[in-house]
């Protein structure tokens, strides 16, 4: 099904799954139907992300009254472009959509974002245009994302098809696979702001009447950019594939999948706008944990268990060792440990040895470690904090490593400088994820931003941070189960 | 039990528990025992937040060496201070705190936040002298917070008992009753900052020996100041004493608890830091839902759903109205709903007249009511965002309203100013909240704040929204049922 070579001219059917969503995710050019001059219209700010995040390509804004559209020449027809060019952006009425079809099909268009809604998410009319359309595009030699799409965006050649105002594309290891442009588009903005994460490719399949999701999961199995797949789905048309498909996905990489809709009610709020049909809660949710899918339940834990995928591989085993400031937040991450099926460590000798001398010696060393009861106060907590971290890390028992700290604001004795968490080898690729447990919020940006240059995963809270590793051992499971 | 007037030399048995915690919310005067000049340090800090923050009262460091500790007048010790005062924060080794005791009473004070570290917590030996030390303060009239403690904040008289630096008090509805001073000054400085949201008062109880929790509740249920009681507890060592008081305190003002300890492990490891006992979790969560108490899982949503608390009162039913940008939001938003026991309203027929205006003829209305999929585009977002959100907080059938919009960097066709919520009317204030969808963190946070303004309480995601009025309606029931 796959790896089929570029030839531009060869029928469709003969062209494989990796060719056709190339044309979608590295095409030669993009032509925009419905460009615009009014800056705020979705047809401006389409053209506007290409030029001003850097889109390496042609671009053809196409627009019956403008000469120009951002510096770029526009052309009044598909017909007056010159070239031959892989993928168009069509944002033109329902009704018009059908007649672009075999004019963008003759200008060598594989791949098109149908943006335009009024399909099967708006009316039963709808529904039925929807699939002539679809089979004519496959007739044709065309893909569809969509209708009621936006995207792609790839942070490779800086393609960002978008409606609105995107931030610059921050490159990362995470692609985005959507259902919705604004759930795609907070994804990335939330994403980028407050996890200071980037994307490696994002795609919204609006209605998914052609391309599904079970062809881009695959796609991305194999995309070297891609270190996870964050899909967000609120139905599946062919589910007996897609699970397939997921099954062989997640044994390359972590796929990470916040299904929505689950509720009668929110499967028919799903239905109006999308087209989609569900199964029940039980059934999927198992379904898709026996594919190797990492389940999560709301768009919190969707993004942070994504990005800490991003970060580690699995952990080796269920064992945790915790350094914590304070015993109340050591308590919360001990409650979540057991919520996600972690184990505290039983220390070794040498560790107990090495955490004995950096406490007073009636204490008896314990995990977790709490370094405000003297440590932090007869250390220093930048002492205090890095020998128990490193002892921790280094202790065979231990397969993933949870530092509870603090950001306070001015000086204080008990919160260490995160500069010292440089100075922490973690030879053995542990996953070490930090709690910063709260306090201004720009500080703990601030501190969580240099611990993550360090390999060291930040959260706000301990909960979060556990929850990350429980999703880590979960996928470790999972590989070790089914290898 | 209550309400005795203050007598400042009649016997502590005569006093009520009014009168005891008023000495330590308000009292005239702070002795510091154990003050510091070296910045940094927790003798250090707890002089400089009384300063800096502007405690409207006298403070009294107490250095053997010292003369001048922050442009105060130091004491060498106890008896030299001239005057009387009432309450006393104790940062002295373990072993001396008992010869304190009858050194502050000589000097009346009242009440103590024991913040040294080394007793019941620490070791079998201190857990002696730990109720060695609260005998002989009840028998001199003085009542202890602690040991292991901090506190206490009061945001009206800007007491502000705390050994890390405290950002400026910002004065709330919410009351923080904590048993790790960590999690209190966490929990201060991310409501202040990430939730743009102040306290009343704050107390770490830390391990309990004397002051618990039943106590402060029922102060807190009498204080004009405070709205909601947000309560975090690791231990009861009068369990059936607490859900009496929670019980009757609960018909007053809401109280948010975030139990933590659950697990074996975490319930060893809190016994380990403040050497409270734990029962099971099953029957102490439903004595604490019988008791009205609204239970909470982590800190997110212990900090938030207090928040809704200190804006809403509970909504009259559980019928919600959704106005909604994009579909994909609006699924999991109603997911949320069904898991929190809302229900989407049925709309009236006024109501669908209205919106019927602001969409094309040929769509039906819906709750929710996706503004994106034409009113945006045909009437604007501020219009359309204004109009809906109107129309289904005037709705007779609806007891509350989530509007689920974004916060987009520059112009958009799809995104309402936020300013336009300045001309919605909330005649019988109900619960309205908003869901920014993600996007940039400070954006969001910058729109929050317009919306909050306005009494509409902003979220970043649909979930977290909805959650939280699931809450206020889980306290409107028990109302309901227990009147």
């Amino acid at each position: 099904m796959d790896g089929g070579k570029k030839t531009p001219e060869e029928p469709f059917a003969m062209r494989g799954l990796k060719e056709q969503l190339r044309a979608f995710f590295e095409p030669d050019g993009v032509v925009v139907i419905g460009a615009s001059r009014t800056e705020g219209r979705p047809g401006y700010c389409a053209v506007e992300n290409l030029v001003r995040l850097g889109y390496r390509g042609r671009i053809y804004p196409v627009n019956p009254e403008a000469d120009e559209i951002l510096g770029l020449k526009a052309f009044p027809d598909i017909e007056s472009i010159p070239d031959r060019v892989e993928f168009a952006i069509v944002l033109a009425p329902a009704a018009e959509v059908m007649g672009l079809v075999p004019r963008l099909a003759s200008k060598g268009v594989k791949a098109v974002t149908l943006v335009s809604g009024g399909f099967s998410e708006y009316s039963r009319q709808g529904a039925i245009l929807e699939s002539q359309i679809v089979e004519a595009a496959r007739k044709a030699g065309i893909r569809i994302a969509g209708p009621n799409a936006v995207g792609p965006i790839n942070s490779s050649n800086n393609l960002s098809v978008f409606l609105g105002p995107l931030p610059p594309l921050k490159k990362g290891a995470i692609a985005i696979v959507g259902q919705t442009g604004q759930v795609c588009s907070s994804v990335i903005e939330w994403m980028g702001s407050a996890l200071r994460q980037g994307v490696s490719k994002v795609v919204d399949l609006g209605n998914k009447a052609d391309i599904d999701d079970s062809e881009v999961v695959e796609y991305l199995a194999d995309d070297p950019e891609t270190k996870v797949i964050a899909l967000h789905i609120e139905g599946m048309k062919n589910g007996r594939r897609f699970l397939e498909v997921a099954r062989k996905a997640s044994q390359k990489k972590p796929i990470v999948c916040y299904k929505s809709g689950w509720s009668e009610e929110g499967s028919r709020a799903a239905a109006s706008h999308t087209g989609s049909i569900m199964g029940s809660k039980q059934v999927i949710d198992a379904a898709l944990k026996q594919s190797g899918v990492i389940r999560v339940r709301d768009m919190d834990s969707f993004l942070e268990i994504s990005k800490a995928f991003a970060y580690f591989n699995p952990p080796k085993g269920n064992r945790i060792g915790i350094v914590t400031l304070s015993g109340g937040s050591g308590v919360m991450a001990v409650d979540t440990c057991v919520d996600v099926g972690l184990q505290l460590a039983e220390l070794s000798q040498e560790t107990r040895r090495r955490l004995g001398k950096i406490q007073p010696p009636d204490l008896e060393v314990s995990n977790p470690f709490d370094v405000g009861k003297a440590s932090v106060v007869l250390y220093g907590p930048d002492r205090a904090y890095k020998e128990v971290t490193q002892a921790l890390i280094d202790d065979e028992n231990t397969d993933c490593v949870l530092i509870v700290s603090g950001a306070v604001q001015g000086k204080t004795v008990y919160v260490p400088n995160p500069e010292v968490f440089t100075e922490v080898t973690n030879e053995h690729h542990k996953p070490i994820v930090a709690a910063l447990a709260g306090t201004d919020l720009e500080l703990t940006w601030e501190q969580s931003s240099i611990l993550e240059a360090n390999g060291i995963l930040a959260y706000p809270w301990p909960e979060r941070a556990v929850r990350a590793l429980g999703a880590l051992r979960e996928y470790g499971i999972y590989l070790s189960g089914s290898r």
